[in-house]
């Protein structure tokens, strides 16, 4: 664990005997605070599992750390009976949520340790694990206050910000992506005016973001993602931050559904519109927001709320896309640890993945 | 009542022998379809109450019959009995939701009715409220026939089309508003696939009007708000249709939340946006919709999910608009019984007025 954070609870990490994982179960939030201590293999797969803990980085730094401490259980000096057990709980810690990049990507650089490691023996290995784990975690936390810097730069003092979906603390380690000026700015005295949509048809906006910059000591109004425009021609939006779990070669980005109406009344408001996002969740294979996939997910997320209660008509068709793709004109800048990318996108994608 | 509706309940109708008011209760959909015989004014004053009857123009048919049947349980042949208790009944049912203009206005109207009765009898009193009010039910569905028949006039077999909130059959006594182009559609074969917006946060979309449509058999699919977008993307939305609660002389309108971003983003993909309301909804004093006030709703329905289960943190501020204005650069017509209005609407509509 690097510098200890403001809001009282990490997303991910490791406690100071660094004999255990310790997360906000978010399952939980924003009704109940609930913080886990997982020292078993079962206890860290179930965490990842059933959303306890959520977000790519953060994932990723979970499985780390994960890894890290099955690891240090291993009880032998051999390397090869070490290697067989190490790899035997990185199969079943991948195997929690197998469609996540950051945890396959996080588990496999943990494993890289394990492999250069066969002259030095396995107590060496294990210090090793254990610093690879911190640093996952210290470059994510670097990441996310670089992109704050960078958004940050393009703020003045009491204006009102809008965001969409939990691209937050809550989503990394620290700051969050499309939160990291905002959490900056607060740092610092800015006195923001945060405005979170809800975010159906999960709510995370509701339930994730309006509870962490809460927490944090911000200034939040909470409102559906149809009251939007209503908050923009009441002035009272001067950019709207998202996340992006892609951005196409040209610029368009993916992101949670309701992004994009959420950028086309920006442009009809003239308010900046920025997305935030690792510089790795640039992918300049994909040519436009036309090649990216549209996840479906099932129709109960929509009609019966909290998988208790009904409320649409049984049999009812439904269109549920996870993601909605915004077209890179409505894009003021996208902003990554590298710097504020201006349009035209494709030359300044293209220039900061050589940078 | 007039003809019989094909969806095998009425919105608020009279029974045959003219001695209940039946209505479908609103608060069950879409779980449960509990239809509801009520003969004395309490039942009718807590049906208006507690929106198990809702829409201005299904709480006006309501209310005439409500007082109808409170007139001809009066046991008098005495003219100033007679008054005083009508009079009684009229100011208790009036006092159900003291701010829907429609239930003041069909109780006003059936009061002149008595008034205008004294030299003829109470019962010939009580035979021409009757009449009265199955005037003001069938004056409804003529209105609304005539607006789906000039909203007809502009579609074609097999279009897609997208509608917001409930201004609908369960509104209205017959057809709705916003849905009576699919409802005459859907008569004569249409074909029309449907998109609903779910209308947060009292989801009238997902609970009536999904309803109301599949129970009509339409090919329905339901939506979250912030997926309209996407639906248009993918080249499904050909027209959107909504109600209004207000229309300004400008053209501006207003109407539930939601609507604004809809029609912001009909006009990034070419979609025509109709407004479908009756004459009456246009109101001339209004000169612009910065003239339209916006009822703030209470944070609880933004905040907790049916009134049961926190889904925000506490103490978290809420914007709770009720309505927002769509303004009318964004607007391809204004549909009333008169006709289909065009832009400019400040002569269209001061035209439509003279008429």
């Amino acid at each position: 664990m690097t510098d200890k954070n403001k809001l009282g609870f990490e997303t991910a990490a490791l406690d100071d005997e660094a004999s255990a994982l310790v997360i906000i179960d978010q399952t939980r939030l924003p009704n109940e605070r609930k913080i886990l201590r997982l020292t078993t293999q079962k206890e860290i797969w179930d965490a990842i599992y059933l959303l306890q803990v959520r977000g790519a980085p953060a994932i990723g730094v979970a499985a780390a750390y994960g890894i890290y401490l099955a690891a240090r259980g291993i009880d032998t000096t051999d390397y090869d009976v070490f290697v067989k057990k190490f790899s035997a709980a990185r199969d079943y810690l991948n195997s929690a949520r197998p469609t996540a990049v950051n945890l396959s990507w996080a588990l496999s650089r943990m494993g890289k340790i394990v492999e250069a490691g066969r002259e030095d023996g396995v107590s060496e290995i294990k210090k090793r694990l254990l610093a690879e784990a911190r640093a996952i975690q210290a470059e994510d936390i670097e990441m996310c206050r670089k992109i704050g810097e960078h958004g940050l730069s393009l703020l003045q003092p009491g204006m009102g910000l809008l965001t969409h979906c939990n691209a937050g603390q809550l989503a990394t380690s620290r700051y969050g992506t499309a939160t990291a000026p905002m959490y900056l700015g607060h740092e610092r005295g800015y006195g923001f005016r945060i405005f979170c949509d809800e975010t159906r048809p999960l709510l995370q906006g509701a339930r994730l973001t309006a509870y962490e910059l809460s927490e944090a000591g911000m200034d939040v109004t909470l409102l559906c993602d149809g009251m939007a425009a209503s908050a923009m021609r009441n002035g009272w939006v001067d950019a709207v931050f998202t996340g992006a779990d892609r951005v196409a070669a040209n610029g368009d980005a993916a992101n949670k559904i309701g992004t994009f109406p959420l950028a086309i009344a920006a442009k009809r408001f003239g308010v900046p519109f920025y997305i935030c996002a690792p510089s790795s969740t640039v992918d300049l294979h994909t040519p436009t927001g036309k090649d990216i996939k549209i996840e479906q997910r099932p129709a109960e997320e929509v009609t019966t709320m909290w998988y208790k209660e009904r409320m649409a008509p049984e049999g009812v068709k439904v269109f549920n896309p996870a993601f909605d793709v915004t077209d890179a004109d409505l894009i003021t800048a996208i902003i990554t640890e590298k710097g504020v990318l201006r349009p035209p996108f494709t030359d300044s994608l293209r220039a900061a993945a050589k940078a």
